[in-house]
C-alpha cells in the first residue's frame, strides 16, 4: 500500500480548527486502507512569526521540501498588522508559493445544489455553476523587482511594485488551462487587460500560440479582466475553465467564489512542476482566509480544508476514487442536514466545525 | 446668461448613436433658458485613428484642452483589434485622461428602482443601492515605466508594467474621496492590496494620514481589493464611497456597476485639479464600452451619456437646479414605462435610442 507524506500547516485563525476537522477526515481514510499517511505538523504565518520571528522558517520550508503535499489551513489576522513588511504573516505562504515553485492555482468555483439559495445571485444564474479558475501564482506583480518605497528629496514617497510576465510563465499555466478544459467542457476563457498592459499584450499572444499549436479542439475566448468581472456576475455558467494572472486571479477567483455562495466550502490547489522523479510539489489550502472573528469558537466550516485534502488525493497522489468517495461524504452529510453556522439556511440548526468534520468522517 | 463651450467626441460604436441622444436633450435644456452651451465635435479612438492615423490628434487635444468640459461617447472596437498598442483607440482616452491630468474619476453606481430586478443580484441585496467609486485615473500600473515587452537572449519574451503611486497623487485623490462621503453618509472605504503590494502599503499609509488631520468626522474603512470584490456581491450596501487606484479600479466600478442591473445607465466623471484661473478640467462619459455588437442599430440605452451630461452639470458648471430637473425627466420618462432593450422588463415594449432621448427631452 502506498504510503504518503503530510506536512500540515494549520497556520493562523480558524486555520487550526478546519485543519483540526481534516485531521478526523484523514484518520477515518486510514481506516480505510485505501493508503496510509504519515503527517507532520508545523507553523507558518503568525504562529510562525511569535514563535521563531520569521513567517517561514527554513526548517519548515525544507519540511515542505520533502513532503509529497503540503495542507495549510490559513494565514494572517489583526495582531500582526502592525508588522515589518517582510515579516507579516503573508509573507510566509507567499514564500512557500515562490521557493516550491507552485506556479498553477486551482480554484474550482462550485455552487453546491443545497446552498444554491446563499448566494447573492438569483438561484437560476448560480445553480450548477462549476468553474475552475486557474491563476498563476508565482509572477506578475506579486513578486516582480522592483517592489520598494523610496524616499523623494522633497521628503515624500514614491512606491512601486512590477508587473513581469515572460513567455514561458505564460506557456505552462496556458498548458495547464487547456490540459484541464480538455478533461472538462472543452472551454477556456483567458483574462487580461491587453489594452492598457504590455504584460496583457504578451499574455493573450502566448496563450493564442499555446492554442493554435496544441489545443485547437479546445474553445478559447480573450476577456478583458474589467469585462470578466462583469461577466461572471451577469452570467456566470457561460464560463468553465477561466485562467488569468496572479493579481486578477486574486481578484477575480475571490469574486467567484462569493458568488456560489458557497465560500466556506471552496478547496484550492497550488500545483508547481513534475520533478525528475515524478513528483509535482503542492500546495492545498481552502478558498477562505483566517476569519479572526469567529477563531476559536468551533464555528468555521472544514469543509473547504476537507476539499483540500480532496484534490490532493486526487492531484497529488492519483487516487481518484478515494477523492471520490470523500466528495460522495460531504454530499451526504450536507444531504442528511449537516451544516455550520456559514451555511446554515432557514429552520436548520447549526453545528459546530467538529460535528460537521464527524458529519463527513461517519458519512465515509 | 453663463455661456459654456463643451467638446463632444463621440467616439467608436455606440458612441456617436449616445452622443446623439444625449444632443436632443442638450437642445431642449437650451430652450429652457438655464444656459447657453457653445458644442464642438470631434473625433477621439477608432475613427481619429482612422480619419488621421492617430487616435488623438494634437489639434483634437488642443481643443480639449480650451473646452470647459469634454463629453465623450466610447472609443474601441475589434475593426482596430490589430492596430499597434501605440495607436489602438484606448490609447487615445488614455491620452486625454493623462495630459489633462484628469486624476478623479467618479462613477456611481446606482440601482434604478424601475430595474432593481434586472440585477443578477437578488431584489433585496441591491434595492437602493448609492455607491460612489472614486478611482484614482492618471497613475498606477496604466502609466508607470517601463511598460515594454523586450525579447530574451533565447528568443523568448518578458513583458513588464509598472505600477507607481507617489504620496502627493495619494494624497489629492483621497480629499477627493473625503470630500465627497462628507456631502453624503459620510463613509469611505478605501481599497488596496497592501499585504502584497508596496503601492498598497503607501496607499493605506497615505490616505490613513489625511483622513487624521483632516477629516476625522468621516468614518474610513479599509479593505483588501480581492475581499472588496466579494462585499460588494455578498452585502454591496455596506459600501457608500469607495476610493481605490486605477487597475483595481477598473475592475471594481466595473463589478459595481454591474451589480446594479442598470449599466447602460450610469455615467461617470473625470476630474482634474482646478486650475489658476478657477476651471477644472473635465471629462464625462458613460460607464458602458462601445458596444460594437449593437452598434448603428439605434437600440443602445442613451441615459448613461445622458446622465454624463447631468454629472457636467453639477460638477463643472455648479448648476445643481438644471442637473436636478434632468435627473428627474430621466425618472419621470422611466416611469412612464420608456425602456431601451437592456432595460425592458416582460411586458415592455423597447425603444430605440433616439426615441428614448426624446422621452427624456420631453420630460423635461
Ligand atoms: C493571503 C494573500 C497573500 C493571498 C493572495 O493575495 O494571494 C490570498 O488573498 C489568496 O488569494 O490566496
Ligand atoms: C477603455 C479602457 C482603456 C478603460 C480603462 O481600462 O480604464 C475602460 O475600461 C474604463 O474603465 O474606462
Amino acid at each position: 500500500m502506498a504510503s504518503y507524506k503530510l506536512l500540515l500547516l494549520p497556520g493562523d485563525g480558524i486555520g487550526p480548527e478546519v485543519a483540526g476537522g481534516m485531521q478526523v477526515v484523514l484518520d477515518a481514510l486510514k481506516e480505510t486502507g485505501l493508503a496510509t499517511f504519515e503527517t507532520e505538523t508545523d507553523l507558518v504565518g503568525g504562529c510562525a512569526l511569535d514563535a521563531h520571528g520569521r513567517p517561514l522558517s527554513d526548517e519548515t520550508l525544507a519540511r515542505a521540501r520533502a513532503a509529497d503535499a503540503i495542507l495549510l489551513g490559513a494565514v494572517g489576522g489583526p495582531k500582526w498588522a502592525g508588522v515589518a513588511y517582510e515579516n507579516r504573516p503573508e509573507a510566509g505562504l507567499l514564500r512557500l508559493r515562490k521557493d516550491l515553485e507552485l506556479f498553477a492555482n486551482l480554484r474550482p468555483a462550485i455552487c453546491y445544489p443545497a446552498l444554491a439559495d446563499a448566494s447573492a445571485l438569483k438561484r437560476e444564474l448560480v445553480e450548477g455553476l462549476d468553474i475552475m479558475i486557474v491563476r498563476e501564482l508565482t509572477g506578475g506583480v506579486y513578486f516582480g523587482e522592483p517592489k520598494e518605497i523610496t524616499t523623494l528629496p522633497d521628503g515624500s514617497k514614491r512606491a512601486v511594485d512590477t508587473q513581469v510576465y515572460t513567455t514561458g510563465e505564460i506557456e505552462r499555466i496556458a498548458h495547464v488551462a487547456f490540459d484541464l478544459a480538455a478533461k472538462r467542457s472543452g472551454r477556456v476563457a483567458s483574462a487580461e487587460k491587453h489594452n492598457v498592459m504590455k504584460s496583457g499584450v504578451l499574455w493573450k499572444e502566448v496563450v493564442t500560440k499555446v492554442h493554435a499549436e496544441h489545443y485547437a479542439q479546445i474553445e478559447l475566448e480573450h476577456v478583458l479582466a474589467d469585462n470578466c468581472a462583469m461577466q461572471l456576475v451577469r452570467r456566470p455558467k457561460q464560463f468553465d475553465v477561466l485562467v488569468t494572472d496572479n493579481l486578477f486571479g486574486d481578484v477575480l477567483s475571490d469574486l467567484a467564489a462569493m458568488l456560489t455562495g458557497s465560500l466556506g466550502m471552496l478547496p484550492s490547489a497550488s500545483l508547481g512542476a513534475v520533478d525528475d522523479s515524478g513528483v509535482r510539489r503542492a500546495l492545498y489550502e481552502p478558498c477562505h482566509g483566517s476569519a479572526p472573528d469567529i477563531a476559536g469558537q468551533d464555528k468555521a466550516n472544514p469543509i473547504a480544508m476537507i476539499g483540500s485534502l480532496t484534490m490532493c488525493l486526487r492531484y497529488s497522489f492519483g487516487l481518484g476514487e478515494a477523492a471520490d468517495a470523500l466528495d460522495g461524504a460531504v454530499m451526504d452529510a450536507l444531504a442528511s442536514g449537516a451544516r455550520t453556522a456559514d451555511i446554515a439556511g432557514e429552520g436548520t440548526n447549526p453545528m459546530g466545525t467538529r460535528a460537521m468534520a464527524n458529519a463527513v468522517a461517519d458519512a465515509l
